[in-house]
């Protein structure tokens, strides 16, 4: 998917809501257990409740591994399922040397077919360009992430008072640019979003930790908006799992269109 | 498996060698593209003429995800293949938030039952944490690679001239020990083993780069040995791809041998 086709999207929906499909046996609706692959039934409700309002799906792989090959299959059912337009992200924070990043790269990109793959920085260059040697496919680099353990090296400063999170983006900035790559930005710092677009300025930001997390929709769009939206906001749990009756899909929409009428006013005001 | 226990293999088999199973299927040698399971096929055949002469085997998940749900399948039956004597690596470099963490753990700890996992550290404390509360089981930090990338961030110094792999082993230093924490450090850089070796006199150092990508075994040990040995040095292709006959693995056996050799006259000269 091409960075207009997104922007496209944004606009004709009115949304630039991700949806996080963190499925777990242990949290999904328990009659869903007698299906075949409760994972992909599961998924699949969601992705018919939620599809017109979020432009992104987002399954961390974590969540379908744990099942191992089983997993797998479901991952692959899934990611089949979500209608083409929809752009898709595997949430895996892979990264190894290069030869082993590009069979990653192939797993996500060619075998799985996501238009994104979420990559971790700490092994440099060789770790993430082989991600960006594919037509349409996305890189979306860890930079500061929504967690605790933030704090123990992403802030760290270099003697000139560089931190690495700023680092990793302007030394990436020079690996691909705003057709193949986004950052992850935690929503529970949003005022460092705010430097993260000085030095990103037309990059995509994927925004975790809205919701569940703590941090505030109206905080990231204050800090990180750029003339083309540039957010992909995700919420996991507080969608997925807002209800756990037979009408868990029907929960769900309802939480993803809480969202989403914020978004669509968002919008509304700030793109013409 | 306990390091006492680690420690003993290494002294009763002379050898502190990690054989890495990177099985491609490009790569292999193509009567065993007949077989019903290739990788598994190739994996036992290496895993066969090869168990006496190292202590550790390290399926790198890259190479195995790559094709799916039948990768992870083949991964599986590796693993339940290997002697339960010899430690087990999953190389599959994961972090995450801490939820998400603690499922990556039980995929390779409980699912495939692996002694330990690789784990980058860019995500912080709640990201490798998960990975400690297994008893028995253990993660191994990415601190510094072997390759190009890892001067891209791994070496930035913070105003007091401490280089980010060194603030990473550390901080990791609080969060478990020589019993369930070992390193990554690559053997091309082998004077900075050195530098790590001071900070973490006990833990095991899991050393990927001799051979290959043309670190030496003596400067490894030189830098990084420690009374109990401490270290388990990977050698990935240059064993499992020594040759391309039928006889692929007594071609395997033979340059794993080399290196056994090297190791046990180490050994002798170095442990009681």
């Amino acid at each position: 998917m091409t960075s207009q086709q997104l922007i496209d999207q944004i606009k004709k929906k009115q949304t630039f809501l991700c949806i996080g499909l963190d499925t777990d046996l242990d949290k999904i609706p328990k009659f869903l257990l007698d299906f075949d692959d409760p994972i992909y039934e599961f998924n699949k409700r969601i992705i018919d409740a939620t599809q017109d309002l979020c432009v992104a799906y987002k399954p961390n792989i974590a969540f379908y591994e744990r099942y191992g090959s089983k997993g797998w299959d479901a991952l692959k059912k899934t990611v089949d399922y979500i209608p083409k337009e929809i752009f898709t992200i595997a949430d895996a924070k892979r990264g190894d040397i290069g030869n082993t990043s590009s069979y990653y790269a192939k797993t996500f990109f060619e075998l799985m077919d996501f238009d994104s793959v979420t990559v971790a920085p700490y092994m440099g260059v060789d770790s993430v360009t082989p991600f960006l040697e594919f037509d349409g496919k996305w890189v979306i680099l860890l930079a500061l992430t929504s967690n605790r353990g933030a704090l123990d090296f992403q802030m760290t400063e270099d003697p000139a008072g560089e931190r690495l999170f700023e680092k990793v983006i302007k030394t990436s900035q020079h690996w691909g640019d705003e057709t193949n790559l986004m950052y992850v930005v935690g929503a529970t710092r949003a005022e460092t979003i705010g430097d993260v677009r000085k030095i990103a300025p037309r990059n995509f930001f994927l925004v975790p930790g809205v919701g569940a997390q703590g941090g505030s929709l109206e905080d990231v769009v204050k800090y990180g908006w750029n003339d083309d939206c540039g957010l992909l906001v995700n919420s996991s749990r507080g969608i997925i799992y807002a209800g756990s009756s037979e009408n868990f899909d029907q929960e769900a929409r309802t939480a993803a269109s809480v969202l989403q009428q914020q978004m669509s006013t968002i919008l509304k005001n700030r793109l013409k």
